[in-house]
């Protein structure tokens, strides 16, 4: 993996190294969604006449054999292979014979790419939504379990206004809810089927259908016109990573607050052992590690955002290499935030507050005296808050 | 404005300065949705008994009269003002007496300053919506205008397949109609109405009504629980700002395409002159200097958007001053699109396509071949491809 | 200021103001500058007989007073002027003639502006090293007035071993004032005499003498070649905006520290009464609005330099009119660090530590004993960590 | 690596993943450091009498053998394991006993793996240095191959003055120079001695030296306070990616000319046969891949950075777990720049201009002739300008 000495490599090699990046690892969690577009876009090409019905059924065999064998650790897409659709092009040629070579008529890598992408960006926002509406509801059983315990309500970390431990967890059980409102809706621009497009221009000569791969994926629409595909490269990419962003947010400041609480100073809450790791040093030590990477990981998604903006910002239309940049921060936010939110979860049923130390200071009432006067006396609002600051001041 | 070196300011103006901010140049925009809030406030207040119908109207009135006089450039809000609110009830006061001290009760400048701010950004939202489309269908007129035009298809920036003046900007239309769907979208976050949640943890002791606010001002939902409301400081507005990113990416993309191609070496268009402008150098030049400052723009929207991601992330919940902050790149962010569109589509309108000097190179038909000889010949197309590609090699 | 609904304005009012931007507010403070560099190209022309002695006497006297005028508010930059140089030349001409019309000789604005840009970045670099020393000071004042009280030191946010207001507050005395050599070092890249490279590729047919402008402005190296000036801009402006995002970095952990040491729940120190803030609707709040700004200016200033940087990328060589939107971040992130590192100087004069409050609990010097068990039974530190670990448990 | 669905893991191993991180593949690279570290740390325990001669001697033995055997391939930091430093004691005890427990005291791992990636980061910075000035040669060279070739000088894309091939290699040649010795400045940043701060408090009760292991591993200075070795976290590591930016940058942009220059528009230039990739469906292109990649690659540095600024942001003082989280974008950045610098080193010696198409548009020279007008009439530049200006239109 280093390599700022051992230069002794041949240069073709570090050209392909260059060229292909990580996606050899990359793409394993999209042979999957590979196969499928490519069956989807062999039966088009079957229906049109363009694909034997015997070719069309030894592809269907011979993509799921691979599938299979790949879950069977049979094979793994290497260096060599660059990416995915190079790998089981090659892999079911070799499996098949000249029907694989039948299966690239129509499509180029470029809407190939996207396909599969796409498809797994779905299942992907569909698995996120689930878990982050998971972690929701253990917020809401966090606030069943402390109904009727109070917390002081902070403004400017200072204690402003009763509150309570009910209101505390509800409100980041509806902002997570939110946020799983948030990745449903980027659904809307992942769900356009790009087959047909090929290399961002269309298949001149050809009959393709790409009505029919949109129904064969479940894709929402078809992406029309075909130059729309390309030019769009990054923005549904986007559209997810920027809802992460904003539920890692939101469990950044759980994670904040969660942290504040577990001080000694305020020692509102004990935290689960196996949640806290102990230090190498410090005999005595029992470190929440778990919420502090949890907030430290909304400086990562955020910058995975920044740098996908950052790839896609100022190229000029059509497919550019470039683009192949997205799919390591593309990946990198999705599993940061399916890991964290998992972990959270876990967390949160078993975070206990100490009703004993949490204490709310008398000054903390001060509105409710200022909003009685105003009931009371008829006086307004502004003279009543007067009144109760200087009684206040004197203290 | 410049500070570095006149430091002789007395240290209450600093800090003063320093807290207020720019609140009271930025928050002028919001003179307009502070009164409309606040009436929709005082009115549910009548409603609920907590204000007399006299009082209520009198408010009412000195509302409107203050901002019809801001109109007329009778006021501004000043640095001593803060900002908006304060400017607002001060004046208010000043102008029907113990009437104005009365509207504040129930509400704090926490859910005051939410309340005008989203009823701003659900306006804005549609204005940019609205232009988004105009500048999709001056794209739509210009594929129209040049409906035969071929155009090279780019990838790489190589020549790669025969494409067309109608689908390069029928691609922008389509995408930047997107934009404008992606900006509808975000209304679901911002449409929430937040007051009567106060300081963020409601009004103890007064039967205020959230319901009715909702009402009055049109907003979809009311954010429920009250605690939600600051912890969802930002969410929205990143919201907007991210789908202003793609817009601006989209637009950034344009500029870079219609830069290419008004070199000398690509020679594809002309732009309208009053578009274009000189050097103070050089007397031959027209450079294109809307073009750069638009495609310089996404490097600036983006910013902003880290900028908010930047403030919100790891506060703790409850209300912060650092949110405040959020104010300065959310209102550069929509200033910024507002512009860059409107000044992109009147460029559209007059460019100029010179047919004359757009020249497809041969070779940019070779799959069409290689389609062809699987048509004919009934090969597999990686066979037509290899053929083709030895061919383009011996030549 | 608002334009999202107001657009009646003629479209080459619009186009100016879309191309010139903020430009005529933000280069106020580079007439200075401006006329230094002015007088220095001036003065070489004269040297290199391409201007007569006479003429430069009038341009001098010319630009002298301009600057006088304009400090004595006489004029100002209009939108109508673009920019200071524009400005400059047109009131110099209309002020001396003739002569005016030649001090454009031999460069264009895209010198220009660099040179009175850097010119200006030294003295505000100088300016804000020395601010930061003096910071750095007050906190060395700090540390010595409380010599001997024992502070909590943190590692997690946990009590982890013992520490010291002195230790604690001589820590970021000692960061800033490495904050302060690192804006020292960027004036290496600043230091570039970019005058004479005029458009980005020097002056055909004039001998201008780049060296002679050098030393009467006091840059340290000519930049060259002259293709070096425009490929490098914004390398010098990013420079300084991330040194200074380590210092506001610092600074808003100072804040997160303090803001930490000011909840009631800590309560380790008293703030000035003239830091903290009221609030609108709770009588009982003191709000230390001025840390959490400090702690908020991280996001912006943050983002400045992704703005920088974002707007620089990717661009070929040559001068684009894109990096006009470089000024507007640049100057954001000078004024605000300006402004923080003053009002925390401010701040931190007056924090008091409230001795009775600071408590050390026992286990923080678990440490410490088991280096005790090493020293007295030489047992190994693995084995003594264990015992006291023990130990602890079982309490 | 795909977690997305597979819930099925024991909770503490995901606790331990989430925790532990991507460090333990991290890690391989600090091996080296993390063992001249410990033994210079054991050194200096040794001469301070709190470690026997046999034991430091049994510790040096074994900790280069773990060296030598990792550098075989017969161990490697498994997830077990969680980082270098834990992996190198346990398996240093298992090979030598007792005295391997010895070696941690008076360290933490907060210290530990400070100094171990100050080591790599020096080592790293020196290694890009040496390959940016390997890379500007090549441009040298690249322009004395051309000596007398013109090239339009561009701005605004548009050709503006003449220029050459000479001039435009040296520009970048110089700024990725001028780029080497930004990395170089970095260094004293980096340069630090971490050791004997501990957990960030130093070593109470224990007589350790910070001097002397400063000495053995040859860092600048002794980083003092104690308290500010921790809280200057993520500086250096940013203030190198920083640098690593404007490299990139400057990178990015060769890339984004080269890639002008190669379109058939231009087609100023050849590339070498093995930097340019084939395409899946079209037969006859050539695609410059690994420029597009290099010129992708700004967008993923600039975020590099985001992410380092963004996880250390308003964190208060002393150690965080959110730390660890720096790690990845840190050694991400680097690799990036090396390869990408290494890569470019080897096109840019085969890049080839094609002269008999570089062609100089006439208008190119109209600078030049308004500045002989005011050689040889004596008019004003103003003037001259003007009068070319008129002359050019009319054409």
């Amino acid at each position: 993996m280093k390599r700022l000495w051992d230069k002794g490599e041949p240069l073709d090699q570090r050209v392909l190294r260059y060229t292909a990046g990580e996606d050899h690892t990359l793409d394993n969690r999209l042979i999957h969604y590979d196969v499928l577009a490519s069956i989807a876009h062999a039966k088009m090409l079957c229906e049109e006449s363009l694909l034997s019905k015997k070719d069309f059924e030894a592809i269907c065999d011979g993509l799921e054999k691979l599938e299979i064998a790949y879950k069977n650790n049979e094979w793994k897409i290497s260096l060599e292979d660059e990416d995915v659709h190079t790998a089981l092009e090659k892999k079911l040629t070799e499996a098949i014979g000249d029907a694989g070579k039948r299966i690239h008529l129509g499509r180029s890598r470029n809407d190939q790419v996207l396909a599969a992408l796409r498809l797994y960006l779905i299942d992907a926002s569909i698995a996120l939504e689930k878990s982050a509406i998971q972690l929701a509801k253990s917020l809401d059983k966090l606030a069943n379990r402390n109904l009727d315990l109070p917390l002081p309500g902070y403004t400017h970390m200072q204690q402003a206004m009763p509150s309570s431990v009910e209101l505390w967890a509800k409100a980041y059980a509806n902002e997570i809810k939110d946020d799983a409102l948030g990745l449903a809706q980027t659904r809307r621009r992942i769900s356009k089927n790009p087959l047909g497009s090929a290399a961002g221009f269309g298949t001149p000569g050809l009959n393709t259908d790409r009505e029919k791969t949109r129904i064969s994926l479940g894709f929402e629409t078809v992406q029309e016109p075909v130059t729309s595909v390309q030019l769009s490269r990054g923005k549904a990419e986007a559209g997810l990573v920027f809802e992460l962003c904003l539920l890692l947010q939101d469990l950044g400041k759980l994670a904040t607050d969660l942290l504040l609480y577990y001080t000694k100073e305020f020692a509102f809450i004990t935290l689960p052992e196996n949640m806290t790791t102990g230090s190498s040093i410090m005999p005595q030590k029992r470190n929440p590690d778990v919420l502090e990477l949890v907030r430290g990981a909304t400086g990562t998604i955020n910058a995975a955002l920044s740098e996908i903006l950052g790839i896609t910002s100022k190229l000029s239309s059509g497919y550019h290499r470039d683009l192949q940049r997205i799919k390591a921060p593309l990946f990198r936010a999705i599993d940061l935030a399916d890991d964290s939110v998992e972990i959270m979860q876990h967390l949160i049923k078993d975070v206990n507050f100490r009703k004993e130390n949490i204490k709310l200071d008398e000054s903390i009432f001060a509105t409710e005296k200022a909003n009685q006067l105003v009931i009371n006396e008829g006086i307004s609002f502004r003279d009543a808050y007067l009144r109760i600051a200087k009684k206040l001041k004197k203290k």
